[in-house]
């Protein structure tokens, strides 16, 4: 009762006196749930634990898988309104897109707690941290690169903005229209037009085929196992940097990749070689937020969790096939933690 | 990922494969917090972890504290409804009356997993289970006793339907307008309506001075501290039985109630000899409810959890400073599971 009334007093004191800022909601409406797709909630549960326990694991973060029993927008911001009084901080995860970044920025305006949304903030993170080291490998620079997205879902928007922020001056996103840009009509939405108004500079349209000319580095975020062939990567620039992210079936095999001419190739999955996996990124990032008290997720604070994951691998470890830490590696929360001291609120 | 496909394809599997069956929301709205009032969800946070860790010792349960961002009726419904695919079972906590009681039955019209309030059930079957034992002292039947019982919230009318169900004829209600009755006008609900055409067939009016007259048991769930007198107890029937359950102060002192002739005093207060505690009850209920798959709570399944908990005091330990086992008894759990065998969902 009278830790009660301390917080009714000095509502502040809730960061102090309770749970709240050690638990996080992980939040699904399973409708975009990895490799499987819109399964409903309650066959999603076994992954969001799975998630909790890499939180548990990496974090020392308590998540609370959250499957919800609505799809629909208004009901699912309501819920986590509904909430928040008891998290720390809001994870959405695999709800469909673009729904879910309408309800993240929403979210970001009602409540004061970090709403994290690891299909775009995770992976926008540990993709611009393979990528800043791959870079290193093959002795190019940011701001001159031509980039080449595949998939404008939560993950491609993401790492479109998180690389822009890291200055990027040349990238291109391909759905499955083709090239994103300014004045296409077909099969756009809000996110889609705000790619094009800051991508794509010079308006070129096409399919991958054609945009991957001249192409320094593939992101493919696209769900479609296959869809990067050899003859692509044979039209693109010297030492091309391939990262086929889709799970669990990339979008080229990696030995197919390297034949045709790959330099660096990263994967989501474990068999192969550097594997660029959000688990480097959402357990050390939620904890540094947690414990430093910040109530927001700002592109500086990705970027420089970004540098930090990269500049864990010592110029010695640094290799082709060693771009990015092993998950669980225990250099990665201190080198997290102390890159977002900046943004703590005192 | 095969679990979630195994759920998908075969729904009821959700209760083996998952965390579900395991866990419990504990859910507030800060609106009537025991003895601080309308404090908030922030506040009402310590109070709701206070609760898990008892869930957690007690009963194996994992149950997570979810204070709510709203008062509203129908925002705590919906909510509730979204987030039930995470949960095995929800408590409904300090919440203010008869609101409460109108969530719980239209969740339970809504969601098929149990639906427990613990103000109401939870004081119920302790609140029986302290009168089986003391009526043994007393050799009183249930069904020959005049009872008297001071609040007409969730408490009081969870006690007064349990003890109909038990037997019990002849009982009176009395809030802070006095003797409830049929066709009294001030100061209703529905609930106190329901009270009114169950109880008190003689529809005796007045204040508790008048109605305690010939009362065999008062039952104090008022919240009001020191109600009830020593004038009131001299007008009881001979070896009169005083629960005084308002929290953290009774509605008599003990040794005043003792002086007045009281023959079996119970308090909610860890202070004085028989304290009628809800931790001897929703911990061990709520694990055999999730372990038997229990999907609603009846009054009948109350009834046997009462009469497990009294029958847990053997012959020889009963006596009239212990009607009722301590807090943490390694027996409860196996009687009180073995008495809700017969509910279990094949």
């Amino acid at each position: 009762a009278a830790v009660s009334e301390a917080i009714f007093h000095h509502p502040d004191q809730k960061y102090v006196l309770t749970s709240k800022r050690n638990n996080v909601a992980i939040v699904t409406d399973g409708t975009r749930i990895l490799g499987l797709g819109n399964i409903g909630p309650y066959a999603a549960l076994p992954v969001m634990e799975g998630k909790a326990v890499l939180y548990r694991q990496f974090g020392g973060v308590t998540a609370f898988p959250l499957c919800l029993n609505t799809t629909k927008k208004d009901e699912i911001i309501k819920t986590i309104q509904a909430i928040e009084p008891a998290f720390g901080a809001i994870n959405l995860e695999d709800i469909e897109s673009p729904k879910v970044m309408e309800i993240s920025e929403e979210l970001e305006k009602k409540i004061s707690i970090p709403i994290f949304h690891d299909d775009r903030h995770g992976t926008s993170v540990v993709a611009l941290a393979a990528l800043l080291n791959s870079l290193k490998l093959v002795k190019k620079q940011i701001s001159s690169i031509r980039i080449v997205i595949a998939g404008a879902g939560s993950a491609g928007y993401g790492i479109t903005n998180l690389l822009r922020f890291a200055g990027c001056k040349n990238i291109i996103v391909v759905d499955s229209t083709g090239a994103i840009y300014q004045g296409r009509s077909k099969n756009m939405n809000k996110y889609k037009k705000n790619i094009a108004s800051s991508t794509n500079f010079k308006k070129e349209r096409g399919a991958l085929l054609e945009i991957i000319k001249n192409a320094d580095v593939f992101i493919g975020v696209s769900g479609i196992k296959g869809m990067l062939t050899s003859p692509m990567i044979k039209r693109m620039n010297r030492d091309p940097i391939i990262f086929a992210l889709t799970n669990p079936e990339p979008e080229i095999d990696p030995l197919a990749a390297k034949k045709a001419g790959a330099k660096i190739i990263a994967t989501g999955s474990y068999k192969f070689h550097n594997r660029v996996n959000n688990a480097l990124v959402f357990p050390y990032l939620m904890r540094a937020i947690l414990d430093q008290n910040i109530r927001k997720i700002h592109p500086s604070m990705l970027f420089v969790t970004a540098r930090a994951i990269a500049n864990t691998i010592t110029n010695k470890e640094l290799h082709y096939n060693h771009i990015i830490p092993e998950v669980g590696d225990k250099r990665l929360q201190k080198n997290i933690t102390s890159a977002l001291k900046k943004f703590s609120k005192k």
